[in-house]
């Protein structure tokens, strides 16, 4: 992260970087939250005095991150003048990395996304060549629309791999060589300078993008699970993204889940993405071909020499029993996981996101049958279990609402 | 709850049971936390006006929440008066109700106990005949000081079964029949009508204990592990009791354990404590005692007709190899639930508490073993798996904390 205070970068103002105070940030956000305000509203709502309150509203009147308009109502005496939050004054880029793509946003101050490019390339190709390329795209999209990199606040960035979240550093990421412990902050700021950056696991800026902007919009307690080549899971604590004691709250996919399951590339055996995520359905589905089980993957096997995930929800939507047998093992396997978790985490609503999760309704239904079954009934009383709203886009959605977080509001260090 | 709004009671002063606001509460924490402060530095620390802290402080002096003590540092002109938290103007009651028996302490209100007592009922008599038994010996605890049950700010509560935390009432407890949404506070008001009542779950309530006054202190991120006749878990989230979206967070007993496990009195089979909590170990000693595999438990068996988890811990104590398989064999369910929730949660400490916890250390021995093999490398890298700190009067340590946290503070709704 840029700065570890959480000041804010004022590009193009009299503020700089590091200049701002956490008591203007509040005065910003409040702002931001409930609409225009006088000086009048900021005393009463802060409890500050007039005095406090007059230099700061000067300060963020002179960078433009405050802009004076109309009037309110009067209360007797002069109509006072309203503060108003200008959210052209500056933007937030998102920036979502996944194993084989890239997608970047630029979004406005409220969040509203006015530029978007996605782009495949492989993570394994290591951080330079891969952040090189969010820069490029970033910059192409910040041209597009006739704006300078000095104007950027933040980038949100999220990431396939385990982050340590204070440094912003990935740690033992599984499947990113050279990725480990890379400045990836310092790099992005060569074309922003000025920016923060703030970086987050892939799995918790989807969450984030589900409470920001999807379902999970006021909800206290919510699981985001995405079912892709691994499992993993972002956590929603008290309206805030929960990473734990080291980071790696969330990480199921190395749960036990199947006693008698293969060994996991973890060392140990019946993990949970080792019998029910991506690779282990598409393995079943080649099983499934090769025992005649299934004419409609033994067909698709012949034609395409593999099988993927995919394959087995298009052959389960013509009907196939083998493979809708495979996508509800899969799903009842993640259901008991996820019944254990209810028991001990109590949310109210559980997501089910990533690439697989689009298998079809029956991986959903099979999740939901578990989850009943094995958790309290105290527990699920008021729960949901639901596909995540935001679809492919929640990394991108998320990565903007992970930099609009940290674009005015002071970090707890 | 005695009042939703968190305010504050004043017994024996001008400040009525729903007169203190939050900003005074705000006043109050700040010096009891602090120490004696001006009122400049008030101001200074909250921002607040003079004109605004004036006020607050003279209605806080006149209930005597407050004293002006002593003479602060000078600045140059005239010397400040500091303002002291006056600990002995009333105090707290913290009330540890368990299947068999009930804790009641009187503390100050820096939480230190002055009085205790104990005795043996079993909550099956009901909601009554429990409640006017801890109204009694509260009532001896006072008396035995001198003081009155006006002085009383709020009374900490656990009981042993699931909690509505905002309402304070019992939601189908399994083990304490009558006791279903009655209403604890308004009973036990019946001897403190001023006081607020804080009801909350045992465990949870064991978990503040250790987080207020054990080994928690200063821990963000904690589960606290109660092993007795049932296994549940207090959450500490954040530095704060985590309860869930419907207030059962932690009920992990019933987390499956062991797929070919006996029937649960839930209905399910192989809940965790239908395996490895005190009755199972009983259970599985006495087949064990039976089947010739023990003579130390045999010949407990032939000399009482029953045997117990603790008779298991003797002869464990005396190394009988049948008595320490079971313990571990039970250690090893505890630690394998325990994996699959560090993964998820990533806590850096759990502390193993209850009853049953203290059958040895060959279970936490175990338990560690199941954890640090079945969790991954990060999540474990920093965690420590320890017995709670508190052991038996973690309950009526966790009460007393649990008072004091409310008597001062204001609730989030």
């Amino acid at each position: 992260m840029a700065d570890e205070r959480g000041t804010l970068p004022g590009p193009d103002s009299h503020i700089s970087a590091s200049s701002i105070l956490s008591d203007e940030a509040e005065i910003v956000e409040m702002i931001r939250r409930r609409g225009p305000l006088s000086r009048t509203d900021l005393a009463r709502l802060t409890g500050y005095s007039r005095a406090k309150i007059t230099p700061l509203v000067g300060r963020l009147l002179s960078a433009g991150i405050l802009e004076e308009i109309g009037d309110g109502t009067s209360q007797g005496g002069r109509r006072p003048r309203l503060l108003h939050f200008n959210s052209s004054q500056g933007c937030v880029i998102g920036v979502d990395i996944g194993a084989t793509s890239i997608d970047v946003a630029v979004a406005d101050l409220t969040g509203q996304i006015f530029e978007r490019l996605s782009l495949a390339i492989d993570v394994r190709l290591g951080p330079q060549a891969v952040l090189d390329k969010v820069r490029a795209c970033a910059e192409e999209l910040l041209a597009r629309r006739g704006a300078d990199p000095a104007q950027v606040y933040t980038l949100g960035v999220g990431v396939p791999g385990p982050v340590q979240f204070a440094t912003g550093l990935l740690v033992a990421p599984p499947l990113m060589p050279g990725w480990e412990r890379y400045p990836i902050a310092a790099h992005l700021q060569r074309s922003f300078p000025r920016a923060r950056v703030v970086i987050d696991n892939d799995v918790n800026v989807m969450a984030l993008g589900e409470l920001k902007r999807g379902v999970g919009v006021g909800v206290e307690n919510l699981v985001f699970v995405k079912i892709g080549t691994g499992i993993g899971a972002g956590i929603v604590c008290h309206g805030e993204i929960y990473r734990g004691s080291s980071g790696c709250a969330g990480d199921i996919g190395h749960i036990m889940a199947d006693p008698g399951g293969p060994v996991c590339t973890c060392g140990n055996t019946g993990c949970l993405e080792a019998v029910a995520a991506g690779p282990p359905i598409a393995a079943q589905a080649l099983a499934a071909a090769e025992a005649g089980d299934s004419p409609f993957l033994a067909e698709r096997l012949r034609s395409s020499g593999a099988l993927t995930a995919a394959d087995v929800a298009n052959a389960a939507a013509h009907g196939d029993r083998a493979a809708l047998a495979l996508i509800q093992r899969s799903g009842h396997l993640i259901g008991d996981v996820l019944a254990s978790l209810v028991n001990f985490f109590n949310p109210s609503l559980i997501l089910i996101g990533g690439g697989v999760s689009q298998i079809g309704n029956q991986l959903l239904a099979s999740i939901r049958q578990r989850v009943l079954h094995r958790s309290t009934p105290l527990a699920t009383r008021d729960l949901r279990v639901e596909f995540a709203s935001l679809g492919l886009d929640a990394g991108v959605t998320g990565a903007v609402a992970l930099a609009l977080e940290h674009a005015f509001t002071v970090e707890r260090v």
